[in-house]
């Protein structure tokens, strides 16, 4: 149960963060460690935080099973600073001048390409948009260039509730993968992948610091344009603390990964992540009110976006269900509809209280 | 009085913060203005954190009397960050070609120079190396040239210690100024500046946000290849949310900026800065074993810097000052000595406390 006052927070990102974890911050901002300061006020070189950023490291090294040639960054500036620091730091690979593949799959990849193209030719490779990025572009309509530099996908569109389901093939390109929203959810083999990267607000923690897991073979090519803060061959050579790193959001994380080991780790994850999903998307199966648009084969385990069929009931649906404790369910402004964010935080008791909601505010409709 | 266990903390960033402002927060990450949910947990989109941002800007731009042309960035990266945005943004305005001017009166400044050499032609209108930077270059010295975009100073050097007394006249040039280290801790006239930056974890709250103040003439000059999230024409557009902004650093600042103005605004902290860091300069210049090295007009009242002219006595003196109840005291590795950071959230009786221990510990020595 959730402590007294507390709600269903379904929102996006920033997003739920367990209790205990908020419990212990809520101490540790005022008195940690011992040290008679809080953890916000202490230095990033001090031994007491240095501890805390090389335990929060290893967690999530063991979490994740990141093999030893691989160097975890935490960074600042999320997910669409990557989408710049990636090709800064990665064209410079590409054979025949600076290039890179993307596979469209909405919102999020069409901002990276974007981006990229600012630093080097950029190919779609695949793009689901005749689809309404409904789904996730089939990998045999995939057309990727040896010549490029990387491949890059979002392995979960926040935005319109696309997932992958599974890591793709892309052959010996190194394979780029944006998995803010999915990170930890599910076991991945991070061998399969030259880099990896994540904002924290959504599985992790507060918004402010960024992960990039990249492949040693992959760092030290940076175009001479790249800022040192986004340099990964500098930040992987100073524990990420060329500049000030954002020591509280990495502490929250580390609280988090200590809270997930404990929880069982990404495989209990993993389980919890189907049930809670699937109990939703059930509802939608056999409701004639909730429309999910998302295609089977591609439907994201973290946000279970829909809509209304009839449209008038909208503003009533995120009445009634904020007035039954449960908030954060409108969809993104770019999309319209609904949309719930079922992370790693968000208890399997709160998503039963949604669909029970779900079920009972058709009845009524 | 400080509640109990709390030490007194000199740590030059991340840094002391105020006592009430900390246990505000401590109940604000577990549940919000009512909204059943934490600080942490909550949309950038929400009204609850519209709200809070837009509170925080306006009371930054009561406290610094920020004119209207003027745009107040909430942005990600650091100082070190904006060492790279600054150029990126700036270097397109130079009429013969990429070039600005740097005036250079320590480690932070000597950085600053080296990353925008990355985007332009960078010149070295002033330096006090010679000095070993025991001083800001006196401002007869400058050659500073008509055909750069702008002229960089760093207000405060943090680990040098040395500080600018008052802002510089540079004639038409925009004056580019690093706060990071003195950002509300003295009356300025923004008017005189093209831009200001200071990363948050010295006198504002917790590492992770910087803000930037820039005039409305600067923005709309990016060069091509800048970071959406460093463009200041669609931050500035954008309420600085073109990504997901660190949102609890912001609502930590804005808890900060409230208990600046309940103290006495601007100011009061004026006022306080000169009385704590006098207390401990006199403590210094009556010393024979205490050595300051920061000439007398260059001083800073942020963070006093001073050597121990028996070096023996170097390890003793932090162990005794950390069982006398403060921390922090150690100087920046590249410099030495000794280094007590006075910010705005440093009580006056924490600095009283530290002059009675430096002046028992010489007569003990």
């Amino acid at each position: 149960m959730p402590f007294e006052n507390r709600i269903y927070n379904f929102a996006p990102g920033p997003a739920t963060l367990p209790e205990e974890v908020l419990q212990t911050a809520s101490k540790d901002i005022l008195l940690w460690q011992g040290i008679g300061a809080g953890v916000m006020e202490i230095s990033h070189r001090s031994s007491a935080f240095m501890n805390c950023y090389q335990e929060a490291l290893q967690n999530l090294i063991d979490l994740m099973k990141i093999p030893p040639n691989y160097k975890v960054l935490f960074l600042q500036g999320g997910g669409i600073g990557q989408n710049a620091a990636i090709p800064m730091n990665l064209m410079g690979l590409a054979k025949a001048g600076p290039q890179a593949d993307f596979v469209v799959s909405g919102v999020w990849t069409q901002k990276s390409i974007a981006e990229a193209a600012k630093y080097g030719q950029v190919r779609v490779a695949a793009t689901s948009k005749e689809e309404h990025f409904y789904c996730v572009p089939k990998r045999d309509s995939w057309d990727l260039s040896p010549d490029s530099a990387y491949v890059h996908i979002c392995e979960n569109e926040t935005v319109g509730g696309v997932e992958f389901s599974s890591t793709p093939d892309v052959g010996g390109v190194p394979l780029v993968a944006d998995i803010s929203s999915n990170i930890l959810s599910r076991e991945i083999d991070v061998s399969r992948y030259g880099v990896l990267f994540a904002g924290a607000q959504k599985n992790i923690g507060p918004a402010g610091v960024t992960i990039v897991i990249v492949r040693d073979d992959l760092i030290g090519h940076a175009l001479p344009i790249t800022p040192t803060i986004w340099d990964w061959k500098i930040q992987a050579a100073n524990d990420s603390m060329i500049n000030t790193p954002a020591t509280f959001a990495i502490y929250m994380a580390g609280e988090v990964f200590k809270w997930l080991k404990k929880e069982g780790g990404v495989a209990q994850m993993e389980k919890m992540s189907a049930q809670k999903s699937q109990l939703l998307y059930s509802v939608l199966d056999q409701s004639s009110l909730y429309e999910p648009r998302v295609h089977k084969d591609s439907r994201s385990r973290m946000n279970v976006t829909f809509y209304l069929r009839d449209e008038s009931l909208f503003d009533r649906f995120l009445k009634e269900s904020s007035e039954a404790g449960m908030i954060g369910l409108k969809g993104h402004k770019s999309v319209g509809g609904m949309r719930a964010s079922l992370y790693n935080a968000m208890p399997l008791a709160g998503v039963e209280c949604l669909a029970q909601f779900m079920r009972e505010f058709e009845r009524r409709a």
